[in-house]
């Protein structure tokens, strides 16, 4: 059994419940509340900003030249590319950029994206990969799923949504997640595996805590 | 007015807040749940470990010969002795040092300790002792306020948490944290003043969220 | 005075030096020893790979986002495209892919890639800037001095080395790096403005050492 | 063959030649010129903050309690106490604290240092611990060689050296060196280990122009 395999179990739980999230049941069928999908993509929006720096971080300490080129590209992606098709795609649901530039996190946004900055600034690339895994791996398998049993008719507002996180781009990034976490994990010893294992854990909990963050429409409560 | 005036006003709601949690009017009367607080002191052990972690970052970081002293002393302090006392406390309240060390963080735990971690693993010093503020000197507010208003007879079985938290030691600790952030705050350009405060407001949050949940007995919802 | 000109004050020995230099005035003439540029262009490209890191780390660390795209575009520039024709152009000279993949650092390249790794790392992003300063600007004055100054006539082999350290692209990237500093120069305290000074300066030699390096075909002693 | 032997044999040239440097060789007869020693003991002075620097990143990395309470300790003792020591000994020598506080770093101190602080900046502690070892492990190694062959009578006005560093006090901590690099040796991969040994040859090769650099009274070129 591949390491992903093992973390994947090791989840299962968690991942499996994903899918039977009414968030993601409502991106599916296209019955989702409009407002509730325009609260998680402005919160995506801020959690994008972060994301960049934790693959400049791993691509700050990765020692290998061809680790180096793709955590540059990705980088460069997200912030140069991806936010502003993200800001047109806000601007497709009267989300504008300045708006935008002004959100606040929410609470599980906070959490999430500082869990990911300490864990790539503080911690081994390998278990950074563990803890990116989760969004990079997990957003193709929602995605991919929702294509074979949701709407993709045009009837559905989130057809895009499900047609992005199916595309082979995203297969090709989760493809290329795994494949690090592959070697990285055959590097690690058992100190390192234990704190990947771990690290995996956690952003499993915070995909679904983002999604049910949407769902609740979740505030601070101080 | 001071810099830590301005940001004791600026969370002024928050702080205020604090006195009225039930968590702390708990404590204060000692009619606290022991659950609550069984709860809480093991959650607050493993706050210990990132909290030391936070100190050897700044001090790793700092420039100045003295502010690397403290930040060592501190470092040291918590690793060496006050962890090896909170292991004496929880055997007290029945909790043995194999349960503390295999205990998981609740999910506020999680989320405040890996913005401490995260903030002063990617930001400046003077922007780590903001984070760290709302902890150094709420306490010892805490404890003080207590000191006045509570119960402190041998009745209570929190007085010797009263007694800690508002004794010459931590008056002294969180002075020592007040004038390192007026000397970093005069030092701070505007970006850096504006980080300042949002660092200091999101630990004012996490303090709250810190006996929230304990009150609640905070359990991972995924 | 803007700060950078009080930057380039501060080390005007160490610049004007540069252009006196042995190595600089060889690239000019195009006299320089075939031997000693092979040396430094091999160096060079062990050097450019910790560049790209300390743009990565310091990307990872900035605040704000244009800074962080720009960061961005440096990193995934300098690791996908620039290390590309420089391997392209040391093939020219004689130097296949896989001699430049197992080079090692001379005490100099490994002396001034560790100031700036170090820097980027365990500094503020104003520091990093200053420390980055004498490579991005130093480069765009000696090349638009040898510009006007040197042969750049068919009859010199590193006309070539001339036309792009003077191309408006190193022009923007110089006016990019000194608009930076002074952004960061302003936003700076004194004690900041202390570590930039110094870090400036550092840089400022190691840029000089580097030109030295070539010159003596250096190796380790010991 | 221990982690430890195979990393001592992989250094072997630069460490037994570290025994016939003259500047040990002059500290063991005691003829070594009071200059070249003043020098060295200032520019030590220097490296012990940046020492303490890196056991503070190295303790904010590591994982488990028991490392971060040692590296804790280093760091605290390297402040808090060898520092004290190490000013009251350069005053026999007639160097007064405010000359200890404005001096420089030689171009090796400078180099050594930045390599030290950027590999726990930016490294794992398993790679940090094999670049400390060379320090760690070769001052004990050189101090209790001197102790057998060398002038420990009183004519010797080195002997206090030679006792420090051939003391029971650096004997554990060279072996609590020695262990953590078995430890983090056996847990690392291939890549990892790799760096560890890169690691440990480039601070073998410090230590060596270490020496060198007070024997010649280095001076920076430019």
């Amino acid at each position: 059994m591949s390491y992903c395999q093992t973390l994947r179990e090791f989840g299962s739980d968690i991942w499996d419940g994903w899918h039977e999230h009414p968030f993601i049941k409502g991106i599916g069928s296209g019955n989702l509340e409009r407002e509730k999908f325009i609260y998680w993509i402005k919160q995506d929006y801020l959690y994008l900003k972060d994301y960049a720096r934790v693959f400049a971080l791993a691509g700050g300490k990765a020692r290998k030249l061809d680790q180096m080129q793709m955590f540059a590209s990705l980088m460069d992606g997200i912030l140069n590319t991806e936010m502003k098709l993200h800001r047109d795609y806000c601007a497709e649901f009267g989300i504008d950029t300045e708006e935008l530039e002004n959100l606040s996190k929410s609470p599980t946004c906070q959490a999430y994206t500082d869990f990911l900055v300490r864990t790539s600034a503080n911690e081994t690339v390998g278990v950074t990969v563990a803890a990116l895994l989760p969004c990079l791996w997990g957003f193709y398998e929602i995605g991919s799923n929702l294509k074979q049993t949701g709407n993709t008719s045009s009837s559905n507002p989130y057809r895009h949504w499900i047609e992005m996180y199916s595309s082979q781009e995203f297969a090709d990034l989760a493809n290329w997640g795994k494949d690090l976490m592959e070697y990285f994990s055959e590097e690690a010893g058992q100190e390192e595996w234990e704190s990947m294992k771990q690290a995996f854990l956690i952003s499993s909990k915070y995909e679904a805590m983002f999604w049910e963050m949407a769902h609740i429409l979740e505030e601070w409560k101080f």
